[in-house]
This record gives structure tokens, C-alpha cells and sequence, in this order.
């Protein structure tokens, strides 16, 4: 018999009606001749309002008591959804992380997970029932509750696909599945139907939120594909999977864009070794994340360093840089926001040139001036006026070929 | 170092302020030498909101997913327990009740506790830290999540002081121990000092609330003296613990009412084997808790038999009795409420004669009909009209010397 995993966001577990609907799904799926694991997150907002009871007691609570007080968000929905699967007639068991043999290093807040021991689910399975298993945790070998962070519940559903030898594992979630761009801001971008790993992180980092990158990278290194497709209807979503022959003939598989990012310029380091590496410690020590770096030529001993980051991180930064200028005898350090990146991203790139000449010239031809670039193997991204974001997608997203008819 | 397990209740858990004067208390009781246990309830009322929750996904959750549910609030409670002691500069861990090593049978919603294993508490009290344990809950062998029922975080308390063979074991509430009567009827009622869990048991199953009988039983049964005191404040509360000499000594201990009682009566029931089971069983079949019955001295071969419930009981009993008194042939049935119940407890009473006789006299002279009386070896209980039962206690209290000067 076929197993399908399927995981469930906290938007379809935002109250007794929806978490019906997941169950009648699931049910339906099992009687389809599926043997079903479900993966489920807290109701939406709930880890959040945890979060924050837990700041009335303490600013900085420590992290196993943490989790233990988050682990009862995915308790509570996999208990309403296994009462609603066997309200409809159906047989379901829950299981708590720990329950469902998810041992995970101790980093709390931020586990890992070590290894999964599946017999007592595969027990339940074999009795017939659907397994009902809490996502975003599991517990460390001498049995402490642990929580995987955010995106955490993703990650359960593909490690225990991986762990179970699941024939599908279906990420159910709020769109429809990955697209060629954001509808919103492409109305002729289209479902994407397969699209590789390598493709799915560098739409994940460069700002399409549909999944963190942690867990992509995941099914990569195990090498379990996996669908992301809507929970409000059967439609099929986006396979996410390992490259495969014909996958490089499309050049360009998405776009993605990020907006509200800024930009930072220290202008005349001086070019001699561990200058750079004072800066990016610096900023890494005080916990923010840059995107894309960028150094000039060196001219006459000196050069500018620039990089851009998320405006919110640009506030947390405060006189940081200014003092590590001074520190160093670099000159000014000018910060820029409103600012956005562009990427265009397809593991075609590697055999097909030309890309991005045909990115620049569609930008130039809509007078749009780039600020930064950045290439990886699968990826060009631009940095471009925020102003501009909208019609350099729509440029680039004809440009490449992805309209649809 | 002495060991005390201290048990906290709902409503010193209701809201992180009093989560952070627990947490100050636990604190305190290790400060002045002792290893410590905190057993903790849920927030008061969470747990009837996640029955509810439950309830409006299917009107009949299914045990162990409800448990699974409702385990949730004291794993809430116990992390938050142990960050505001560690916001304190404490050491602190939670546990659930299932990491705690609590194996209770798998009759979910009302488990009995097998079997505790304490290691994982005594490493971390070896390791300095206090342990805040989940009250009401447990697991069983095979890890399923169970609960303990009304009144179950008590009986943990009570259970884990045996196992880890506590000095002290204090039920902490929202009252200053137990009293000669309810203050609230009788102002000049004192609270006792030492009461045998016998007393405690009669007086528990007679109205006074302090705690649920099972508690009591199982620390009757294991010999687990304890003592009842208030959340609120430092003094000593009411210390219960099995019959010791010089007991006997008082007469009467307290005297507890019940009000919000109702009488039914069966006329002329025929007065041959079967029928008083056939009435009874039916009674239990559709789980309506009665309290005192009293048959009269059979009469031409029938008798009338007569009972007291709970008025809510009575409510739910519809035309059951109808229906069984038409089917053995009975007479009537009268069902009266705006009754109540007044008990005398006290060991003594089995060695001191003239009890009965003093408490009917004073409840004469007070011009106070008796309905019914019933008898245990160390209780006497008589039904009155409710209107009655303030006058009544008074009377009672006085009779038998249990004023506070």
C-alpha cells in the first residue's frame, strides 16, 4: 500500500473548521488506498502568543523550558485533528514528537534532527490508523522535549517521508505551489510543475517564502521529493526534486524578488589583509544577516566594500559599522535603503550562456539601473531602486519566456 | 537534606504573577535546606476550555486524544514554573508527568497511577535544581498519555512523596487548611490542626471540598501524612495523617454540610429479593451519583425506600424512576429538593457513646426536623431542610465544644 505524508501549517489549523476539513482530507486520502501520515503545526499564532506569555515571566527564558512551553502548540492539533478524523468514522492516533521517535541533538529552540526510530508509527500504521504526528519536535536521547525553529514542521514531514519510505510526501500550505514569480506582482506567472532542489533553495533565499531553506536542503541531501500544493483544494502543487534529464532545457525556472532591503557602502578600506574579515565578523557577532557583498577594484591601496541586508537588520545595526571604520582607517559608511533584489534562477544557466546579458539588456531597455550584482552557478541577482521592482519582473519574467499563454 | 514535594493548584497558577510568587515560594523552601519538588496544576479554567475545544470538534472525544489535549495545560504551567525560578537565579527543571516516570494504567481521563519511577527527579534534585513536576498526568507502559481525573494533581503529590520518600509533603490551596465547619456557616470555626485521614475522608465525601477522596485514600492507603495549607501565606495549615494516640481523645473533629441536596422517595415498593437492586442498578446505569438511602421497616410486604443526590443528579434522572417503580409494581414517586446534609465526623466516636443522642437534641431544641439519619463508625449524617443548615451547624458546632474562644 502506498504512504503518503502530508504536512499541515498553522493556517489550516486556525480553528475547529479547518482542522475538520484536514481531517476529512486526510481520511479521504487513506481511503483512496493510502496508508497516511499526518504532519501538523500549532493553530496559527499560537507559538507566537507561547512566545510572548513566556516573556511575561522572563525576557530570556531559557531554551529547554522554552520549548517544552511551545512543544503543547502541535500537542493540542494533533490530538483536535485525530478527534476529528475519528469523529468522521475514521481510525487516528496522535503522536507527540517524542511519541513518534524524532531524537534530535540538544539545541534547544533550533534542534537538529539526529535520527528517527519509526517502528511506533509504523505499529499504528499497520493497525490501520492514520498517524497524527506533531511537527517543529522531538526530543533529545535522554528525553527532554525539543523544538526544530522556525519551519520546524516541514522538516518533520520530510525527514519522516525520508525515514518511513514515503511514495509521496505532500507539503499542504496557503498558495497553490511555487510559481514562476509572485502573482502579485507578475499576473501572468504560472505554477511551476517540477522544479530541482538547487532551483527551490535559490527561490527560498532570494525572497520566495514559500518554505525555509533549511528544509529544502534537507530532502536534497536525503533526496526526498516532495509537493507543495494548496490545502484548500485538490489541484496538484509544484514537485520539488532531484535534477533530472530535461530539466536543463528551461533556461530560466523562476523569479523572485525581495523588497525593503538596504544597502551599506564603506568606502576607502584599506586593502590589506583582515580588513574585510574585521567588518563581516563585526556584523556577524551582532547576529545580522547580510545578503550580497560586493568589493571593488582596488584603487590606490583602497577599496569600497558594500553589501546589502534587510532594512530591519539596517535599524539593529545603530553606529556599529562607523566605529569599526574608524577602527580600521576606512573613510564614510553610507547606508542606502530602499532598495530591492532580482533573481533569476534555473540550473539551465550552467549549460545555457547568455542569461545574463539578456537580464541587462531587458533592464537597460526599461531604464532601469543596476546597483549590484551577484551570480551563483543556478542564479543572477541584481540590486536594482525598489521603485522599480514591479516592472523589472514583469520585464525579465517575458524576457525569459515564463508568461503564461 | 530534607525533602519536601509542595503542590500548587489552579488558582495559584492563574496568570504569570502568581506563577512568579510560586516560583519565590519554591524558591525560598530550597533557600532554607531542603531538596524540592513543585507539583503544579493548569492555569485554573484551561482545562474545561480544551475540553470544550474538544468538544466542538466531535461531542465525544475518544480518551487518549482528549488526554493527549488536556495534558497540555500542565505541561504549560511546569515550563513556566521553572523559568520565572530561574528568572529568580534559581535552578529549576519541568517535567512532564510521563519524563517524571509517572506509569499510571490506560483507562484515559481517569488513570490510575501503577508504578513511579523516580530516577529521572533524583538526578536533577542531585543536581541542585528544583523539580516542577506536571500534576494530573502520566503515561502508560507503552507511552500513551494519560490523565488522573479531577483532584489527579493532588494524588501525583501525594504519589511522588511516597516514591521519593518525601519528609514533607503540603497541598497548597486557596484555603488556610481545613475546619471544624466552613467559616463561611459557622464564623467560629478553627482550623484543625491534625486531622486522621479517616476524618478527612468523611469529611471530604460530606461537602467539605478541600480536597478529592481518592487523594486522601491513596495516602490513607501508602501512609503519606500531609498537610493542607494556603498558597497565600507562610502559616501552618492542617497536617492529615493516619490515627495517632491522643486522637481519640476529641470526640468530634468537624462537622461538614452539603447543601443543594434533593430526597427522592419510592412508595410501596413490593418487598422481595431483586427489587431494591433493580432500582439501584439502574440508578448506576445511567451513572447518577446517590448519596444516602434509607429503607423503611418493611410494612404488609412493602416498603418505602428513599435516597439523596445532588439536585443537578436529580435533573438528569428524568422519568428513569417512574419507569422502574411501574415495572416491580411500586407505588409512587416523590422527589423533593431544597434539602441538605449535616455531618459530625470524628474517630471518637468510636469509643465515645452519646454522639447521636447530642446531636439530635440540639437539633430539637432548635425546633429542626431530622428526614433521615445515616450512620458510618466515625460519622453521623442527617438530613434536613435546607433553609435549616446554617442554624443547624451552629448548634452542632457549639454542641460539641468545637468554638474557637
Amino acid at each position: 500500500m502506498p504512504l503518503i505524508v502530508q504536512k499541515y501549517g498553522g493556517t489550516s489549523m486556525a480553528g475547529p473548521e479547518r482542522i475538520q476539513a484536514v481531517a476529512k482530507r486526510l481520511l479521504q486520502t487513506q481511503q483512496e488506498g493510502n496508508a497516511v501520515v499526518g504532519i501538523v503545526s500549532a493553530m496559527s499564532g499560537v507559538t507566537n502568543s507561547l512566545i510572548r506569555l513566556a516573556k511575561e515571566i522572563t525576557p530570556d527564558p531559557q531554551g529547554r523550558e522554552l520549548d517544552m512551553l511551545l512543544a503543547t502548540g502541535e500537542q493540542t492539533t494533533i490530538a483536535l485533528t485525530a478527534m476529528a478524523i475519528e469523529a468522521l468514522g475514521g481510525k487516528a492516533v496522535s503522536m507527540t514528537g517524542a511519541q513518534a521517535g524524532i531524537l534530535t541533538d540538544d539545541f534547544y529552540t533550533k534542534a537538529k534532527i539526529d535520527q528517527i526510530l519509526p517502528s511506533p508509527i509504523q505499529e499504528h500504521l499497520h493497525a490501520g490508523a492514520i498517524v497524527i504526528v506533531a511537527g517543529f519536535q522531538g526530543e533529545t536521547r535522554r528525553g527532554d522535549i525539543t523544538t526544530l525553529g522556525r519551519g520546524g514542521s516541514d522538516l518533520t514531514a520530510i525527514a519522516l517521508a525520508s525515514a518511513l519510505h514515503a511514495d509521496e510526501c505532500h507539503i499542504l500550505t496557503d498558495v497553490d505551489g511555487v510559481f514562476t514569480c509572485d502573482p502579485r506582482i507578475v499576473p501572468k506567472a504560472k505554477k511551476i510543475e517540477v522544479i530541482a532542489y538547487e532551483e527551490m533553495l535559490e527561490m527560498a533565499s532570494s525572497g520566495s517564502k514559500v518554505m525555509q531553506s533549511r528544509s529544502v536542503e534537507f530532502a536534497k541531501k536525503f533526496n526526498i521529493p516532495f509537493e507543495v500544493r494548496s490545502s484548500f483544494h485538490e489541484a496538484r502543487g509544484t514537485i520539488v526534486q532531484s535534477e533530472s534529464r530535461g530539466m536543463e532545457q528551461v533556461v530560466v525556472r523562476g523569479i523572485s524578488v525581495e523588497g525593503n532591503q538596504a544597502k551599506v557602502t564603506i568606502t576607502n578600506v584599506p586593502d590589506h589583509p583582515g580588513c574585510a574579515a574585521r567588518i563581516f565578523t563585526a556584523v556577524a557577532d551582532a547576529q545580522l544577516v547580510i545578503d550580497v557583498i560586493v568589493q571593488d577594484v582596488s584603487d590606490r591601496g583602497t577599496t569600497n566594500i558594500s553589501f546589502t541586508l534587510n532594512s530591519e537588520e539596517l535599524n539593529k545595526m545603530g553606529d556599529l559599522l562607523e566605529r569599526i571604520a574608524l577602527e580600521i582607517g576606512a573613510g564614510s559608511v553610507r547606508k542606502e535603503s530602499g532598495i530591492a533584489k532580482l533573481s533569476v534562477v534555473g540550473i539551465g544557466m550552467r549549460t545555457h550562456s547568455g542569461v545574463a546579458a539578456k537580464l541587462f539588456e531587458c533592464l537597460a531597455r526599461g531604464g532601469i539601473n543596476i546597483q549590484m550584482i551577484s551570480t551563483s552557478e543556478i542564479k543572477i541577482a541584481v540590486i536594482i531602486d525598489e521603485a522599480s521592482i514591479h516592472q523589472a519582473a514583469q520585464l525579465a519574467h517575458t524576457a525569459f519566456g515564463l508568461d503564461r499563454e
